[in-house]
């Protein structure tokens, strides 16, 4: 074992920080409105973002998974409309991945569960591709960035 | 600690046999010139990719960084000008890593040192580095690929 359960807090935390950044440096109409190549815009895939880190921090703290189908960004339930929101809503969840972080037995990580009653795998695997996830589509985001002419921020900064 | 050695090596060969897709996704003119919002194409990213890399794991296995200069993607050497060129130097460096990936003491990943002499931080992070960069900039050949009309290798498939 090489990966200390608390630098992969840090390790995820971080990613959210710079994700949050990039939430704020969309002009708001484009967070919502634009689009290349036929792709979501921006607050859609930030919103997939939050409802698995949501859902994800709850299952693999407890092992209770919410369904795919019930995750805020495939459910009818009313979502984020403002970047206001989006980012309250953000904040919101950075608190309870902090608040149930502790709680998790190093061992959980080594089990093997069924992400979002769906994806089966090693609980440290199911981990990494939330993050992994939210990097993707944020490499997504920084060409959206880009094409309305504006510098994404900086990658390697997490603070 | 709650992630093997082993592990990681799996997730990382994992995202890099994704990332080889991607590279025979595009067409292979646009490999090379398609861009959006002056970024670069997605050879040059592949490129970067490959020489952190091929870099990456000799200095975490031997502690003998390159520096930033001396990089593939920064040096004034010849580089791969055909996709063929591209996949067989692809293959080349996922050789070295399995090949030196056994000798890294598992100690090795908490040890503080300083990645192509210019990046501090633990090993494990300088590493986590590697794999982030790669997904970044593959989520943004996605969208080269979307906005040229062609469906992205599937995110989730690392076999």
């Amino acid at each position: 074992m090489v990966i200390a359960q608390q630098a992969l807090l840090e390790h995820w935390q971080g990613h959210r920080r710079l994700t949050r950044r990039f939430i704020e440096a969309f002009p708001e109409d484009q967070l919502f409105g634009f689009s290349i190549g036929g792709m979501r815009p921006f607050s859609a895939m930030a919103l997939e973002m939050l409802s698995l880190a949501a859902g994800g921090i709850q299952g693999i703290a407890t092992g209770r998974w919410t369904s795919v189908k019930d995750l805020d960004h495939h459910s009818k339930a009313p979502n984020p409309a403002t970047r206001a929101e989006l980012l309250a809503r953000w904040d919101e969840v950075t608190g309870q991945i902090d608040s149930l972080w502790p709680k998790i037995p190093p061992s959980r990580f080594t089990e093997i569960d069924k992400a979002f009653g769906q994806w089966e795998g090693p609980v440290y695997a199911l981990f990494l591709y939330l993050i992994d996830n939210e990097i993707h589509h944020r490499g997504q985001g920084s060409v959206y960035l880009r094409s309305l002419g504006i510098d994404p921020p900086a990658f390697y900064d997490r603070s």
